[in-house]
């Protein structure tokens, strides 16, 4: 909503997870802009990416990172690794993009005995991991409330609710979550099917599915691709499926063709200020400020390893 | 999330704005689904949209059709209609797409004052109408709160919040929203360049710019462009921007080429069971209920004027 003529404005209000340079120069404000807090962020407020819990999808457009939650999900997260170690995935495609929805990928003849892809060691049937009980998993307390859960907030870098008097907790399904497809029966995913969420929250969702994971990088590729014009946004033919060129666990890709990524902490103070910034807006162009944000409106930040920013 | 086996099952969970036929078959369950609710609405809980509040933006994917909102921008909708009825968008351009963000156009020469496209009768500013005094307006309460106000829910076809003590109401920054892009200053904005929420509701821009409108049909048309590579999204090539080839106010169309829409009227007893069967689903699909709803997690329903569904 910014206009075409800011210029250095503009750049201080940047809301993706890719970040522009700080404004030296700026005058000190009564509070920090999200340029300003990162900026001033140590090595130590980042994490690298664990290759054993990434996986690059690679297609046509390019390639999507995605971080798994094996906290959340061991048992999908484990099965999930059994296909990529499998190279399931490969040649397999995206089925359906749900407008303001899912995106989602699997295997197009999965109906087909005699065509589907061999799931090898993997398993067929997954009990659901709707939800954990509260334990020692690390959390950080979003003071603004919710709307779904008596308790949101983060935990290991993924947006996370949590009911104290029910002793559940589980991931929450914000945009670029990724989650596993399953037929009614609460058993029925296995993580073949995936799907990742491109639009409004659809935290109805929460505790219906097993979320396993989120994209860190490449959303904007998935979030582009046409809309499927079939119930529930499913491609009606086969030639617009997006193919799925090579879908690989991290540690299984040589170091030179990995993705060097590092994600902010969310257990930090910088993460903390970071937050306060999405809920108090001091970035010249705001008239006012929210005072409060949706857990899902705070967008996680991922940078190039290596580098300041 | 819903894998691709599914057949029935899937088609009684579609989310989107189009819907599929009822289940005439299934037997009766204790909560009614969004297609049964919708499959027993009367005429009279539709309503025409009104040609002199509907915006055509033909461009090279098809047509985005706009429902303006008088009723809360009076003076930004009436400098809008004056550009279009100038057709001062035609042949201007998508200058931005912000993934999970906005998309956004206007004319690139805006900064260029030779070869900026005249405003003929238009204004050039226009004081931000960023919310109102609670008088009259129709409210409709949704009953499950909201991280951002004191009370949400929907005037005459539109998501509102309303901050009662401070007698305040305003638009909400839902998915599809239409605003007015503007500079630092509050009346900088005319409706020359307008953006569309295409991501997670961006509710922390609610009372700092105008909207004027939302998206009824089209959204999926706007959501799949590529994202801009440039800061805050924008195109960073002039051949990457997407040409506006038409763009109309459509009681400025002739009848014969005017999409006829119906949108469900938000202060029926339908629209009220609609909330429901998105606050608890009873699906076959789902497991669990939410028990309640996020504002702009309810898609409002549109349908092709005189089709029964």
């Amino acid at each position: 909503m910014h206009r075409r003529s800011l210029g250095a404005a503009v750049a201080a209000c940047l809301l993706s997870v890719t970040f522009a340079s700080p404004a030296a120069e700026a005058p000190p404000k009564k509070g920090r802009t999200m340029t300003e807090v990162l900026a001033a962020s140590q090595p130590s407020d980042w994490r690298r990416l664990d290759p054993d819990d990434t996986v690059y999808l690679d297609f046509s457009a390019g390639r999507v990172v995605i971080e798994l939650a094996p906290a959340y999900a061991p048992a999908h997260v484990a099965n999930i690794r059994t296909l990529l170690k499998q190279h399931y995935f490969d040649g397999l495609a995206i089925l359906r993009v749900h407008d303001n929805y899912v995106v989602q990928w699997g295997d197009p003849e999965s109906g087909d005995k005699d065509k589907a892809r061999p799931f090898g060691e993997a398993r067929r049937s997954v009990p659901g991991e709707f939800s954990q009980a509260i334990a020692k998993q690390p959390f950080v307390r979003l003071p603004d409330g919710d709307v779904y859960a008596p308790e949101v907030g983060w935990s290991g870098g993924f947006p996370v609710a949590r009911d104290p008097k029910a002793g559940q907790t589980w991931l929450a399904h914000c945009y670029g979550m990724v989650g596993v497809g399953r037929d009614n029966a609460a058993d029925s995913g296995n993580g073949s099917e995936l799907y990742v969420v491109l639009g409004h929250a659809p935290r109805h969702l929460d505790r219906n599915v097993t979320l396993v994971g989120r994209v860190v990088q490449g959303m904007e590729l998935l979030a582009a691709l046409p809309r499927g014009t079939g119930p529930l946004g499913f491609y009606e033919k086969a030639e617009q499926r997006v193919p799925l060129t090579r879908v690989r666990l991290g540690s299984d890709v040589p170091e030179d063709q990995r993705s060097s990524l590092e994600l902010l902490r969310t257990d930090t103070e910088t993460f903390t200020a970071l937050v306060e910034t999405r809920r108090n807006r001091h970035d010249e162009w705001y008239l006012s400020q929210a005072g409060k944000v949706e857990v899902c409106n705070v967008a996680l930040p991922v940078r190039q390893a290596g580098k300041k920013r």
